[in-house]
């Protein structure tokens, strides 16, 4: 897979490429993440990326100009994938991940300032938001869909997480413990200690039930349960009362 | 403000720490960010931090004696407020920024691999999700939440930016343009040209609604619509039909 990030910051992805996973990931030759500099494509002598508002208001626009041109100078063809970080848009979900793994390439725009020229957008095949808040620029969030998106490349995730994680489809993950048995008063679950695979897994689903149902209850509306999931439920709710 | 952050890999951190924004921010004496390796504090002679779960599953999790010890040597005093990146919250949201922004210090504690020792949320005060998705670690929320509280302590978010935030309190933005005038073929709409700042208020009041009516149908929902913004709705919904 082959990643171009445009973006007034590149010293801002440094740490990020420099860590761990995500250097492996490149090492292994599973993808390429390129950083491009915007304001390499500013015409003028002062290199200027940005200018006020039609209208007034405050802050700075990046300017349109600039920006395309750095899009057209770093996409393959026509068909290259085209993100921009954005405040207008549905929030991120994995199901997005999922669907932007399967891309050859992307280029992903980062707005700063006050956002860009709105002309930006027709350049543009998806606007993208990790969530309902403000930053101070898309850098992060670029890092963030980048992160989420190597990892479902890497086959360092191995088939069995893969596994874990479809079990508890839709559902928080339930608690997991590790050594030392017993730490400052609070000991692992006697069940988990006993090796009884049947066991461990009903305990497991009961107490990833538990976890949804009181941190994340809008999660459990929009899943279909099974009748071992209802049963485990009702032990829940009649056990907190 | 001062911020802990405790993590496995404080060199993510670097670029971030170094960007312009959050340099300027650490550099006006408002905020101290603090990043400290978990690592430094597993007493065994390889330095591990991690061992295999209980009643098995893929994956490393974090031991809570480490991360807990690593708590300890960086909280101020018992009050210190200590929060945990994690899947399992209800996502981050901009209300949640604010309020950690009134905070005087707080601990950022980041998952990895797998995840950390359930025990480890008896210390905790507030688990943060991002959104929901799944990353390599906890390190870009952590980023996250540190750059969107930064943003709001500093003072170089003008008063007048706040206002034109809460101007649209609860809308996307409304599209903004700057120089050229012309761009491909593309035009900035006239009435911005004009200077008359009756009728570009009313304008990209109509737009911001529009972009919320057409990418976050969600938010209109939510929100109390004052009888102009119900006019220029209806004339919206007439226009497109």
């Amino acid at each position: 897979m082959k990643i171009t990030v445009l973006t007034l910051f590149p010293e801002m992805y440094e740490g990020f490429l420099k860590a761990s996973i995500i250097k492996r990931i490149i090492e292994k030759g599973l993808a390429e993440v390129k950083v491009v500099n915007i304001r390499d494509y500013s015409l003028d002598k002062h290199h200027h990326v940005d200018d006020t508002p039609y209208g007034g208001g405050a802050g700075m626009l990046m300017k349109v100009d600039v920006v395309h041109r750095a899009l057209l100078d770093n996409i393959s063809n026509d068909y290259t994938y085209t993100l921009l970080t954005s405040p207008k848009a549905r929030p991120l979900k994995q199901e997005d991940l999922i669907r932007l793994s399967k891309l050859d390439e992307f280029v992903i725009i980062c707005g700063h300032y006050e956002g860009i020229d709105h002309r930006i957008e027709k350049y543009v095949d998806e606007k993208i938001s990790i969530g309902d808040y403000i930053l101070t620029g898309g850098e992060l969030p670029s890092m963030v869909v980048i992160d989420g998106i190597l990892r479902l490349l890497d086959e360092g995730i191995s088939s069995d997480s893969l596994v874990e994680e479809s079990f508890n489809d839709g559902l928080l993950e339930y608690p997991q413990y590790t050594r030392p048995v017993e730490y400052n008063g609070d000991r692992v679950p006697e069940v988990l200690q006993n090796g009884n695979h049947k066991e461990i897994r009903r305990y497991n689903l009961k107490m990833a039930l538990k976890e949804t149902m009181l941190l994340r209850p809008d999660l459990l509306e929009k899943r279909e349960l099974s009748k071992e999931e209802r049963e485990l439920l009702a032990e829940i709710i009649s056990e907190l009362a």
